[in-house]
């Protein structure tokens, strides 16, 4: 049975499990929701998922949210990117949840902020202090992968997929890879790794669409 | 050998993994950390935590960080909190992912501009904006915790002890838990289990301290 993938391309938080999807060679197919027209924010929607977010996988008769969780079950499903020992297995849900705290969570509103939102709406004292505290984010990615490819282990793992959910994205929102060469040698290796896709390659919806 | 959790009362993060330890009823103890004299942002304490965070757990050789891996590190070791099956294993992680993404990040980040920073210091259009994406959290635990004593399942889970780890505290940030019905129950249900402490008798360290 093909997975099916409520998603778009402008969610990094989808990103994450389209990309475990796509590099464990499974079945699936993405499912647009339109987020930007309201689709989250209905009943409807809101029964499929309480906390009315992108990604939902429905796989037969499991339904799963949360992308860490996606990734997860791609893991058990396929033996792969979730680590081969207890502590790899700990270390990749350790970034897992620090991504979810530190990274993604605080990159994903200060893009959607910054490019999503109209400009009258802009809280512009929030975008300068979520700036700051990603900076202290990529500073600790940075750090971390000091003479490593990637984040746990030898190996591409769901560690690498989920802190890489939004730093592809071509929208500004205070990321400069650049700036950060550590980070920019470790996204370099992701991008090399057969089968890789950018977000707006690998599930539809894209500003380009409202542009 | 005593487990040592390196932490202080007033992380809610560092209660997460304390509350679980407790009642769980492992051997363990609390290491202060000096976090408001600096002590997370020195060189040493990086060595032991890139991410520059509390809590951290240290069992023997083993060496955790990430308050969500440290309860499933409890629930390995005694089988509690962790859920009975696959489902209900994944739907424990989902909530403490939430958790991480959602509630908990800004909960403690809002407490801690409100309370912990010099008042000329806090960034006064970023509380309130915190405070609206902490509503909206709230409103989606609510609404789940409709018709539920524990988040899953019939039994406290680790998911409940992440949900709640900023809920106890007195400290203002914007939550009022008579406002969310469902809240205040399921909050009354965990300060009902036999050994429950709230965080500032868990955990050296508290703002009377610094009085």
């Amino acid at each position: 049975m093909t997975i099916k993938l409520y998603c778009m391309g402008e969610s990094g938080n989808a990103y994450k499990a389209a990309l475990a999807l796509e590099l464990a060679d499974l079945e699936w197919e993405p499912v647009y929701v339109d987020f930007f027209g309201g689709e989250t924010r209905t009943p409807e929607f809101r029964e499929i998922n309480v906390m009315g977010e992108v990604p939902v996988l429905v796989d037969g008769d499991t339904s799963l949210t949360q992308s860490g969780v996606m990734q997860m079950y791609v893991s058990d499903r396929t033996g792969k990117f979730g680590g081969n020992t207890a502590e790899e297995k700990r270390d990749i849900l350790r970034w897992i949840m620090w991504d979810n705290h530190k990274l993604s969570s605080q990159a994903g509103m200060t893009r959607f902020l910054m490019n999503f939102l109209p400009e009258e709406k802009r809280p512009l004292e929030v975008i300068p202090f979520m700036q700051g505290r990603l900076r202290a984010a990529y500073t600790t990615l940075n750090t971390h992968l000091e003479g490593r490819d990637w984040i746990v282990g030898d190996a591409l793992s769901n560690a690498d997929m989920s802190c890489c959910g939004y730093l592809f994205y071509p929208e500004p929102f205070g990321f400069d890879r650049t700036e950060w060469p550590n980070i920019d040698h470790w996204l370099s290796n992701i991008e090399q790794t057969p089968g890789w896709k950018h977000p707006y390659d690998l599930m539809p919806g894209s500003p380009a669409d409202r542009a």
